[in-house]
């Protein structure tokens, strides 16, 4: 069986890079390049997409042909336009898959699906991290040894007010005490959403091949199926009333 | 053991019973009358809120003193202040329950906890409805039969763009042919939700004792406990970085 | 990208074919003919094995070859040896698949994966049942409209002693006045299971290119991932235990 | 509001304290003599099962007046007669909350209700176990802090064949480095069950006042409700085919 290539569009802020040493030491052409490296090599079509292009990379053309949007931002989630954000929600719930990733629980994108503040606790002191499979059956897992280590990682903790997924597949163990749900994956309408948080501006974490195998992983899952009834589009556009009953009701 | 009455707060749109005698037939008083009535029955501590009052009888006050919000809303949706909906929102995340009543499912407060539009394939022809108990080991379930039946009902049916609820309780069947997924728990940062959907202006369905039954359930349901971290509120003001660690890094 | 076929066995207990001319009007090479014609159709690799057979066709190298098991029983549940279902259960929870198609709900291996008695409401009188999708997002959704009917069906109702699905995918409306979840997904162990209630020997369910098709979407969802740790079968080994701890305790 | 209180059996094994001096240390009259002192001082109303007794000490009668079974075991999960086992698993079905501690996992009423071998990682080192609540709004976190210490404990870590609970509390973090989903809830038939991972025969730990509050929060979530359907033994005792069809098929 042949199975046809992913669509990806990688959205990245594109700020640290381009204003932090410490970040482009490890991330010289953004952190896009290196998720779109990881992306291709994995059979995915991509293209890459910044805060600081008109309309953010994201006009409707681009939505409509994304499969799978990646989403990574940090410094300037409330700089992203709320007309961006209302046209990604709207293809987000007609099905195309949303991944987040790290600080972007914060990304206005996130916490308008998720319908709360999505604040976690976090530390910066370049602790270790481990993020143990908790879920090895879920094709996010696919790949991946019981656990892996990241010898240098920002703690993020609980409690958070990231709702719980629907299917939790990573914890986080951190060095200095704390533990995190560290993936897991939402339905909103039609659209797959995975959130993952390893990785992070000025450690080497998206390089990890375990890490690029995760977020690989995640745009497999998340990219939509090819259902052929029009529920959600269909709904919000006036066809949510359905005048006849399928019985006859005498 | 003795437990405290819950606090609850009963918002109603509070216009239709005003406007249109069919539905002040069986509404004299208001949709939220008879809910008062059912909640005080059953040892709840009851006060009403309504759109037409200043900032729709929803002052801050007023939310730091409910336990649980129910919500009934159907015409004016659009014409509640969103500083109200951002405040309701807070109180849910910091532990208060909400209680979403059948065409409230578009109100701006549900549809903001959700992350979706909410819409939900509708009819309305007077038929029958059977809410069957699909998890009658839960809480919303206790006190119920295997299903209880609506002789005229207003059809929702699937497919909905609400999220698919953490705990399903009801599923209805409708005599026109559709189903829909009636009752369902969420949780939104510290905040309990249930959404119920039977409930309509035009038909006596909150007269029904066990449609009454249902919302006493979810009401002592969605009623919050006593953690006593402070994770929500906490984080958003400010808490959410935890500098040191609580095991030592070396 | 290219995917492996699926390597799938049929199980079909092969007695209503064989004993009665209503089923093999229906089924004349078996209910497993038909149901290896579709996946074969669809790339799948695929074997047969029967209760009447040695060890019911089930032997550890059969086994250890398939990657997704089908199971069809209704007669003869007790029929089946304790040593194959104890053999069955082992390969589910170390990663194979398994879909229980309609009466097989009451299988042993299902209840024993269940930890219930899975029994259903039900009535054969030919009824009409319409297959609604609730959630659309879903791999085994792939390929369907909003939902789909079987002119003649046997009810299956609500309540049930089957668990809740972790992810609840199908909800089947019934004209005689009952619902029932029809479709619905679990993990044990490493092994994805899915229960699609539609499908009865004296209607011919099992030719409707829609049921086929989620038959075909459940077993591709069902088959294992290449997750590297040895969890399962590594901690029923004797790996469970793990002397030395991955941190310096001091 | 008056609520009734529950009625617990508290099961044990009670052979660790009988046998071994290290154990008597901390549980000079059985570990069930620690929880009963706590249940009772929260209102429950309390009797003591061991597995020496005839029948274990659950008699049909006594399940009968048991609203919640508290379950301890550890060295002889196998001298558990299965037929006590099977009663056990019916009134589970039938309604009477679970609640299964530390290493009852392995028990067998646990892993017939779970569907797996319920196996875990696991090292007695005596490392920092600090249990973190990840759904503050459960009642089962009712009364606790953001996170609780155990200065001593046994290692019980990811992968685990314990199913994905229905709703995740706890989340345990190890010093030694591993993780553990510490606390969850399930549902089986009419019957809710929480497992409960810390507490430990040569460890203090049932002493702790907050797991002692866990235990306590635990039997009143899983105490039954008084649904008037009868679904579970009923379909069990021959009521699963409905003949008549609630509305007419013509």
């Amino acid at each position: 069986m042949t199975v046809k290539p992913v669509r990806v569009t990688i959205w990245n802020e594109y700020r640290h890079e381009r204003q932090d040493p410490a970040v482009r030491a490890h991330y010289p052409a953004g952190i896009h390049a290196v998720l779109a490296a990881a992306l291709e090599a994995a059979g995915c079509t991509v293209r890459v997409a910044t805060l600081d292009e008109p309309e953010h990379g994201l006009d409707a053309a681009t939505l409509a042909a994304t499969d799978v949007l990646v989403w990574w931002g940090h410094l300037a989630h409330e700089a992203v336009a709320d007309t961006v954000v209302d046209r990604v929600q709207q293809r987000v719930l007609d099905g195309m898959g949303l991944v987040v990733l790290h600080s972007a629980h914060e990304s206005k994108i996130f916490r308008r699906l998720m319908g709360t503040t999505c604040k976690v606790m976090w530390r910066e002191r370049g602790e270790r991290e481990r993020v143990w499979v908790v879920q090895p059956a879920h094709p996010v897992a696919a790949g991946l040894p019981e656990y892996f280590e990241l010898p240098q990682s920002e703690m993020y903790g609980e409690p958070t007010d990231i709702p719980a997924p629907d299917e939790l597949v990573f914890i986080s163990w951190f060095q200095g005490g704390e533990v995190f749900r560290s993936g897991g994956a939402y339905t909103r309408g039609r659209g797959r959403i995975f959130y993952f948080s390893p990785g992070h501006e000025t450690f080497p974490i998206y390089h990890h091949p375990l890490v690029q195998r995760v977020i690989v992983n995640a745009v497999r899952w998340a990219a939509p199926n090819d259902f052929s009834g029009a529920p959600v589009a269909g709904i919000r556009q006036g066809g949510a009333h359905r005048p006849d009953p399928l019985e006859p009701l005498d």
